[in-house]
């Protein structure tokens, strides 16, 4: 969710070009970073205890992702261990001792099970059964981790451009980029796809020494986690190639599908936003838009309402801040102003 | 996404009790389906043509779990035919020719893959292979589909109960349930998830006369789409069982998994709004967030600098937003009125 920050800075450089200040005060934009009257009142002390939205958003939404790969070896560590105890209760073709404990963890945790190494103890099985549940949800955190951790990287890239090179020809590159991000990692991750495909086919061709249509057969029944197991890596070499290779690219069609489903989400948003935007505003949106009663529609009550109906935001969000608000307009004079906030401040010293 | 309607019809029914009107105009909500000034005016043609966002919603973003329901037998249906016609090129314990493609159908859609029944010619390789990946979409299709289904369905019946019983500790309950949905969705899913097990074990040790630990094997293995292949459906009425229990097994650890997701990132969420809400408003937030440089800020501007410090809406959400504003805006006056729609109709006429 860290992107949100990106995503907010490229928007605010873009501005200028993006929409020229036609419109006098209706085109005023909520502005960040802007140096505010703080002359008679220091500077609070909780605003450098308490960061900004931008930090509030990378320390909370954004455990990093070194936190997730280091999940995975300690599973994969204990799995290692676990299984190679056991090995004699695991029945099947068996090349080295740990790489197959590995191996019959990979197996395992991304839900392929070919079955060409199955538990046959009551322990085992059990233990197989603990591995599975556990692989599963890392799994699934891993995935989520990788897909905010691709999107971070790549707005990052932007971003870092966008300071590099202000021309507006750039900028209005990035700005399309930006627009279509949904898209672009959706096939950046349709690539990847298809060259762990053509690498795992190679691979058993070459190595495995199956037929090209085995191992297109293994390698689609692998990366979708079906693992039929007729066809499976046997040798020691294949092993420590899958190992590598089953997790990554489990992994890459499971973004592959989530970045499907984005792109779908994406084109149904626009189109609701579209329906919204050229529905014509008619005398009984404009008395369901007055916030405030006034009897006329400001730009940000206009805002508001079309963001509700948009669907971007619920009224529950709405009713804390409306809250918050009251207490802050100690005045009541349905405005917070300057004098609002000093007060404020000295009330709570 | 149709659950955004249920979730607005709750909370225009509780505010009267969620919040008493203490202050003014401040404490105003937007309002819908008041009765507006349309006496000089006649109602406009496409306000019954273009539904209302409601519609809008339930139009576009939920097509019908119907729908997905048609396209899973659509599937199953020619997945029957197909692998019923090429019955002597899938090698495995056979029983009944319909009733093994169906399985086999079932068992490769969900990715378990127990290799009991495995393909044994190119043609009928390739076929797996194309049913896998199509299956597989679907059931991430019907995974999604089931999701909105029964948090709609549940809404539902909230509003419902919320019409029949108006009184205040009835309200006061729902908003509580309302408030805890994520959490009670995640029971109800939890409870049906150890339901789905427990019948699946009953099954495996009376019908297929598994040992008790081989039947937990058994149903984690196949609920989790590992499908290791050892233990698995063999007899007629085992399979007829497998065709429906895996499929609502295995979509309902998804569920769960999804549920689960769902629940923690509510919770970051909830931290943030928490920490927005909690964080001091100095000096600097006031000049930021006063849109219309006024030098006081009004409620909807408050509610609207708060929305984005939150993450919940963007600027490029607002960006469109505030072009229409100007262009409705005829009279250039920073608030659109009665005669600013007038006009505009009757420039538009």
């Amino acid at each position: 969710m860290a992107h949100v920050d990106a995503t907010n800075t490229v928007t605010a450089v873009l501005e200028p070009s993006s929409q020229p200040e036609k419109v006098g005060s209706a085109n005023r934009r909520i502005r960040r970073c802007v140096s505010a009257p703080t002359d008679f009142i220091p500077q609070e002390k909780d605003d450098s205890s308490v960061p900004r939205n931008q930090s509030v958003f990378s320390n909370l939404l954004h455990p990093s992702f070194r936190q997730a790969s280091l999940i995975l070896a300690l599973y994969l560590g204990v799995g290692a261990i676990c299984f190679s105890l056991v090995k004699d209760q695991i029945k099947g073709q068996k090349t080295n001792r740990i790489l197959d404990a590995i191996y019959f963890c990979i197996v395992t945790m991304t839900t392929v099970g070919y079955g060409d190494l199955v538990p046959n103890s009551v322990a085992t099985k059990l233990l197989a059964c603990a591995f599975v549940f556990t692989g599963m949800a890392l799994v699934g955190f891993f995935l989520s981790k990788s897909a905010d951790y691709l999107v971070e990287k790549q707005e990052a890239l932007l971003v870092k451009c966008l300071h590099i090179n202000k021309k507006v020809g750039a900028l209005e590159l990035l700005k399309e980029l930006k627009t279509n991000r949904v898209k672009y990692k959706f096939f950046i991750n349709l690539g990847l796809l298809l060259l762990l495909i053509a690498v795992g086919m190679i691979f058993l061709t070459r190595v495995e020494k199956l037929s090209l249509v085995d191992a297109f057969y293994c390698v689609c029944s692998t990366i979708t986690t079906l693992g039929y197991g007729d066809k499976s890596f046997s040798t020691k070499a294949g092993r420590i190639f899958a190992v590598f290779w089953i997790l990554t690219s489990t992994i890459c069609l499971g973004l592959f599908f989530l970045h499907l489903a984005e792109l779908s989400t994406e084109r149904k948003q626009r189109s609701i936003v579209k329906l919204v935007l050229t529905r014509k505003m008619t005398h009984v949106d404009l008395e369901a838009a007055d916030f405030d009663r006034d009897r006329v529609v400001s730009v940000t009550e206009f805002i508001l309402y079309k963001l509700k109906e948009m669907g971007k935001i619920q009224q529950e969000d709405i009713v804390p801040l409306m809250k918050e608000f009251e207490e802050l307009d100690v005045d009541q004079s349905g405005m917070i102003s300057t004098s609002d906030i000093t007060r404020k401040y000295i009330e709570s010293n």
